[in-house]
């Protein structure tokens, strides 16, 4: 059974499409700046649940995966191009107004103009298309394809929130119903509303160092196992440098458990990147974390666990 | 029941957007250049039906919505972002594959390059968002706001074709089966596949003086009133001037019939442009047909059929 990833890849090679494969498109601009253009889908019942989430859950989220896109080239957002399908009987409700309101102040707080879209209508399901492009120097756009052996590999915030959030949602608990537990409330809204990278400015602007980056959409494995093939190289990462969502702690008591969310759990929209660690110190109160290298064994990330190498597959959320 | 306008009416009241509405959204790019981005969604079983058409023609058509948009704008396509959604049975098939290949040629073919996307499953339904991105000269994209009393009002080719071929389709013919009857074949041709305005290039590169311009989408009635809307101007047009399919005499012997498809059937993928009719010949060959002109009339369209006066509701496709 083909993968997503197989596909693209033939795309690739078989019509000599360099520029597939990054969270952006980078096209020049003008001289000084090249632009960054991401598009993102969001389909009711696999990307999101309705009974799960709000309109304004959703509004916050189909902006923040395209904008963390952005952040993970070095971008700055400037504009946006939103479409929605919705379903006859949503038009009639006041799902829109609930899912606009919210959108349009997240995207007046990044500084991104919404300059247009499309508004149709489907049969039953809803569906969102999100278009961000921002603006990066010529040339200084952070790609998949720069890693090089040695190089450390860092990531920011905590991992894992994400899916330990889905799993909660699929045991049936409900973001704001029942009894409150603060770790709950904490995981859905990672899931359900995820920030972004810890902070809202761009990140990596700061890293003038980094040789790749990618966000963490797929999970953790999946999206370093992406930098290692777009580079060529392989990856080695320390267990006990991962950084774990510390809310995981109420969901389950077992440390291994907890780990397998961090590093196979899609969504956390956090950052990883590379960087020359000659180069690079990161700032003293930043979420950087340091969480292993780049090595030269080209396709395999080693997980060093308890001083115990061993070959980390990817298991990360696969489209198809 | 609100309409689709009526909300980005509203959004646009609201929060001050006074890009949208157009087209294609304008944003500058250096200082010679600005660029022109539209974002089409087709949903199926909304925009069409996976058992009217082939994978072949569905790539041809998302394509053609938006180099359309682009067109209406005198803009030139450049990249285009292409992101689908499509159930895990239709990825097994060879669906993806017949649907990308010819998608990938008509772009090459229109010089349009391939620089993202993005690939999802749904649940059942195909979506297709494509984001196609051009170039136009600093401030000469011609926008729907520009026409002014006594301008003349173009439209290319021949208008009606693709509704009718819609009521072929919705009364059971389909495209290749079946005894061939050349004007059924031409009017499905027309829905399924519609070309692009008459020829590939851009047509209002050579018409320096449009004042504005849109695509025919929804059709001839309710996009003219957009413009007529966005421009705060009327409109009036002369039904022995309107040019209606030629093929549409095998689906109807009643001339009432058949202008009525010209008027309100949507999707023909033609232009409707505005000039100063001092500065503006069409040349010797051309598609562009003279058929009225805007009025000071604000709102109103009037229709003159044998040499009556009729107001002219806009009766074309409605998203919602």
């Amino acid at each position: 059974m083909r993968s997503e990833f197989d596909f693209i890849q033939n795309i690739k090679n078989k019509y000599g499409l360099a520029r597939l494969g990054d969270d952006c498109a980078v096209l020049p601009k003008d001289e000084k700046t090249d632009m960054v253009v991401t598009t993102d889908m969001l389909v009711e019942d696999i990307d999101f649940r309705l009974d799960w989430t709000t309109p304004e859950f959703l509004a916050h989220k189909s902006l923040v995966v395209s904008l963390s896109d952005i952040a993970a080239m070095a971008g700055t957002p400037v504009w946006v191009l939103l479409s929605i399908g919705i379903p006859e009987g949503l038009w009639q409700s006041d799902f829109i107004d609930r899912f606009y309101e919210p959108w349009h102040n997240l995207s007046a707080r990044f500084g991104v103009e919404i300059v247009g879209g499309d508004i149709s209508k489907t049969p039953e399901k809803v569906v969102i298309n999100s278009v961000v492009g921002g603006e990066v120097s010529h040339g200084k756009a952070v790609l998949r394809s720069g890693a090089k052996p040695g190089d450390a590999i860092y990531v920011t915030g905590e991992l894992g929130g994400a899916a330990g959030g889905l799993q909660l949602l699929e045991n049936g608990y409900r973001y704001g119903v029942g009894p409150e537990r603060i770790w709950r409330k904490h995981l859905m809204s990672k899931q359900l509303r995820p920030w972004l990278q810890g902070r809202m400015d761009n990140l990596l602007h700061d890293v003038e160092f980094a040789t790749a980056g990618i966000d963490i959409s797929d999970g953790l494995s999946s999206d370093l196992e992406h930098v290692c093939r777009e580079s060529g190289v392989g990856a080695r990462i320390y267990a006990n440098r991962i950084p774990v969502n510390r809310w995981l702690r109420g969901l389950t008591k077992s440390e291994t458990e907890r780990l397998d969310f961090a590093l196979n759990g899609g969504e956390d929209f956090e950052l990883i990147f590379t960087v020359d660690e000659n180069k690079f110190l990161p700032p003293p109160d930043s979420v950087f974390r340091n969480i292993g290298e780049i090595t030269a064994n080209i396709g395999i990330i080693e997980l060093i666990r308890d001083g115990e190498p061993e070959i980390l597959e990817p298991k990360g959320y696969r489209h198809f």
